[in-house]
């Protein structure tokens, strides 16, 4: 805040601001997503935000209009909402107090979507429990729901380059890797996977993907990459596949090619918007001189 | 192998291969970078090896004429190394009973380094372990040393952005984030940290990076990522410091650069040699440009 006052003095200007609360909920997703927990980094506990507010009062540089906070991502229920919509209040109220004229509540995103089955609550069940409180409050909301936006708009293609069984697993080796989409070994993550043109007698895609299935057996998707954590699904019930089928992972439209990477030297992945019927190029597959652009450019 | 045959029948050669065997050995490292025990994607277990390596006896087109093991990185010991060339020698014995000229014997990599003190070993004592087994078993050695040569030839540099205390802990935010180096937060890796310009009454680097120090307190070492898991440590004893100082962290010159990312928009650092006094740049940083380079060029 004072960085921000200093900025905003330098050039004559008062700073409209935010502060971000971290509300200390208890937990509600991966210990590497969860950003309302006591002891993640991400904004200011309740008795500091109201410190630090404290502190400018009165400065001419910066205004406090709003209170930001996001609770983690992806969330299936609506409890964590209501409890931080609740913890928000009061603390606007103090703000307001204090003197600051507090108009916008930034209620972050983490919206859960839909990974293993549909689990997901609709929009609406997050509204009920957000609109009302921020009626109360008189406040413009802010929402950040990009994952409930893109993530099942988006899905990996990958072909089969091998199958192999060895120390009593049966492995699914496929041209897509961690590099392509990190979210199953960075985060324990769960994304459905299916053939896109299955074989006559597999059977239609589950409702459930963590259930056992007829004419599937376990098997370990796993990619190119040098690392045994380079997997996108570990002992799921798929059917047989042979080299050069093409398979599906899906919800990758969030978190999927924002973090890729291109280790192993591995060109990152082309982008293919579909309409309809319709499709075009909307990012090119990487090459070999993008990787090597920038250290023949110095 | 099949594979290999056919592709090299088409352009009507012999293809030399080597196999890549799983040895089965005792657990060693994290689970995301163990390589040789039962149930990774890597290699075939011993049986799968000579069965694999029977079905090409007489084929004209593949010639198995090595083995390869890989046996998980970093390591600190010598004795998987050990055990590996012993379950190595009997397999190459079997190899060329079935009438396989095995020539070579790759022991791959995974010499660990130092990360948090001097707790490597020096390459003398891999080399004792091995060079005999390869002496007997007269073959040529294949080693894949990349962390044990660069890992410590490289330090990521970072500014300190802000610090700031929550929920009871210190967090020190510098600009380089998970984007920049992975490790800590995907294997939970330890690199050691210290100011690049320590002030007056700061002690010096511990030997031990792990243990209390005088004139420190704990602090969350982290970056600007938009995830609770972007930090560079966690409870690290450091001095305390202000915003504008740099840090060093240490042991980035293997799986820094190579695993990065643009995750959260981040151009990727630039990478600088330096040699004795001279220093120059050998990959200008990214730019935003770069970012967006396959998408303008659709």
């Amino acid at each position: 805040m004072h960085n921000l006052a200093e900025v905003a003095r330098g050039v004559g200007k008062s700073a409209s601001a935010a502060l971000r609360v971290n509300p200390d909920l208890p937990p509600k997703t991966h210990v590497k997503t969860d950003t309302s927990v006591k002891g993640v980094k991400f904004g200011l506990d309740i008795d500091t935000v109201l410190e630090v507010a404290h502190r400018v009062v009165g400065n001419p540089h910066v205004r406090i209009i709003g209170l930001h906070m996001h609770l983690g991502s992806p969330i299936l229920t609506t409890k964590p909402y209501q409890e931080g919509v609740a913890k928000g209040l009061v603390l606007i109220e103090h703000l307001r107090q204090q003197g600051h004229p507090i108009s916008v509540l930034n209620m972050g995103g983490g919206f859960g979507i839909h990974y293993r089955k549909q689990e997901a609550l609709p929009a609406q069940a997050f509204a009920e429990v957000i609109i009302p409180a921020v009626h109360k409050a008189k406040c413009r909301l802010v929402l950040e729901p990009g994952r409930f936006i893109a993530g099942n708009a988006g899905i990996l293609v990958s072909r089969v380059l091998y199958t192999k069984e060895s120390g009593g697993k049966h492995f699914l080796i496929q041209d897509a890797a961690m590099n392509d989409l990190i979210r199953p070994t960075l985060y324990d993550a769960f994304h459905r996977i299916w053939p896109v043109e299955p074989r006559e007698g597999v059977p239609a895609p589950p409702e459930d993907y963590e259930a056992d299935m007829p004419n599937t057996i376990r098997q370990d998707v796993v990619g190119p990459v040098c690392e045994s954590g380079d997997f996108l699904a570990k002992d799921r019930c798929l059917p047989l596949l042979r080299r050069g089928d093409l398979l599906a992972t899906f919800s990758a439209g969030a978190y999927g090619m924002s973090m890729s990477s291109n280790y192993n030297s591995r060109p990152r992945a082309a982008e293919v918007l579909v309409e309809g019927a319709r499709h075009r190029l909307i990012r090119r597959r990487e090459t070999y001189e993008d990787l090597i652009r920038p250290e023949l450019e110095v």
